[in-house]
């Protein structure tokens, strides 16, 4: 395999093999290396291969200033998080994920450490990629000595969140600003009928469920059709009066904050799904 | 409004509102009329707007054949699923609840019951879709004095579940042959490791949801890039050895049976699942 470009402090070279650029990273892998040369197999640590052409270019850019320990320990955390949630990721974790903790790591060594003031909400609303945040953190402290707060496995937990949700244009904050519309509306419910709920209940994750898609499509400024029939939504408004008036609160609340109007549809579904956590209060 | 077309035993007018077609249904609501006069308000007794123009033309010839508490029924069915799923659906679910119950009713009348095979796997993995069928069952019952058997809602449940399928191009066979690939998959698990599992617990929720997703992958004849690292593959076939073992007798049985090849990141995930369902036996 030749060399099409050496990266960085002589530990990262990409090359070109059967037509796919793959990028090799091993201690001294690039030392003293030239374009066109052939590669030290014996000092090849880690390979990667990432199809995304744009992806690819954003990690190599990356490698560049990360330290190959640093893009092994993200690396590893990636590789748990497959096997703990059972699933396929957007290869842009392997970007995000990494250029994140490299700055963490960065900001931790220069005494700044940053508090998520979501992280419990996090960690109830998305528990799975929360385990995995803090997965990372005994791998930093493992690998690198660094001590991190759990605040930071908060953080790391949204990119997976983020790298789970498909096609979207997905900025990094999405998932960040789903759990505080999320949060914001189980308040709303909450204060409305004065209870908390069983948060191991299955009408409570079909409820939180809901909620996130919802705020996925308020974020997306996508609206559901108002198609319902009008009969339906009189049925629903009559028959689950007090659910429906908290829906009424919601839609008064996202309207003020979000300049997003909820739609007769979405309105319909919030009933059902308020109704369906309070029936057995 | 303005009638734009004369539906059949005066039951079903169609006319143009605001630019969108609606149809109107009422006993005699068509009786006597013709194409360009004015509909009897007072004689409306169901409305149905379809957006999508190729749905609404299916539902208009569908309308021409079935009578209006048959048709009523079917909405009334949907309508309980919006509320019990708490989701909209693909709106073709008029059109196939609608045909199917036509049917299931003409049949039924005729002495043919059909049985259907998959009735207790329907009802396993597909519980609230299931209920539904339940309920269509009594619906039927109540107001038309059809009798069905369970399997007629085992039927139903599954166009349901057909209808919240996104985006693919669905037969009306989807829903049926992924309860049938789960099944033969779940089959294989229980009989490598001699044992049943426990149906309420997360883990099997999980394996199930993944084989679902699977075997739509495996009907539509997409595939996982194969782009999963070799050592990661190498470490879970080492750590989780039976595991794996079991993934590739299904890895074999769906290359015999479906001529599907699954790739090694498709064998990781399934390994992965089936680890976590039975480390705890």
């Amino acid at each position: 395999m030749k060399i099409k470009r050496v990266l960085n402090n002589n530990t990262a070279i990409s090359v070109n093999h059967s037509g796919l650029d793959v990028l090799l990273m091993g201690a001294g892998i690039a030392f003293g290396k030239k374009q066109g040369q052939s590669v030290d197999m014996d000092k090849v640590e880690k390979t990667f291969i990432i199809k995304d052409k744009d992806t690819l270019n954003k990690f190599t850019d990356l490698v560049i200033d990360v330290s190959l320990p640093e893009v092994m320990m993200a690396e590893k955390v990636i590789n748990f998080a497959k096997i703990k949630l059972g699933k396929k990721f957007n290869e842009i974790i392997y970007v995000n994920l990494t250029d994140h903790m490299h700055n963490s790591i960065k900001q931790y060594k220069a005494g700044i450490v940053l508090k998520n003031p979501l992280k419990w909400d996090i960690a109830r609303f998305y528990p799975d990629e929360y385990e995995v945040g803090q997965k990372a953190i005994k791998v930093a402290s493992d690998e690198l000595n660094i001590k991190f707060e759990d605040d930071e496995a908060a953080f790391i937990a949204l990119h997976f969140v983020n790298a789970e949700i498909d096609g979207v244009e997905t900025s990094n904050n999405l998932a960040y600003n789903v759990t505080k519309i999320v949060k914001e509306i189980e308040d709303i419910v909450k204060d409305y009928f004065h209870t908390e709920f069983d948060e191991s209940s299955l009408n409570y994750y079909r409820f939180i469920t809901h909620l996130k898609f919802f705020a996925q499509r308020l974020l997306a400024g996508k609206h559901y059709d108002d198609d319902e029939d009008q009969i339906l939504l009189d049925t629903i408004k009559k028959r689950y009066q007090k659910a429906y008036d908290c829906a009424l609160k919601i839609q008064n609340f996202v309207s003020e904050h979000y300049q997003y109007e909820i739609s007769g549809t979405e309105l319909l579904y919030l009933t059902v799904h308020i109704n369906r956590l309070i029936k057995n209060l």
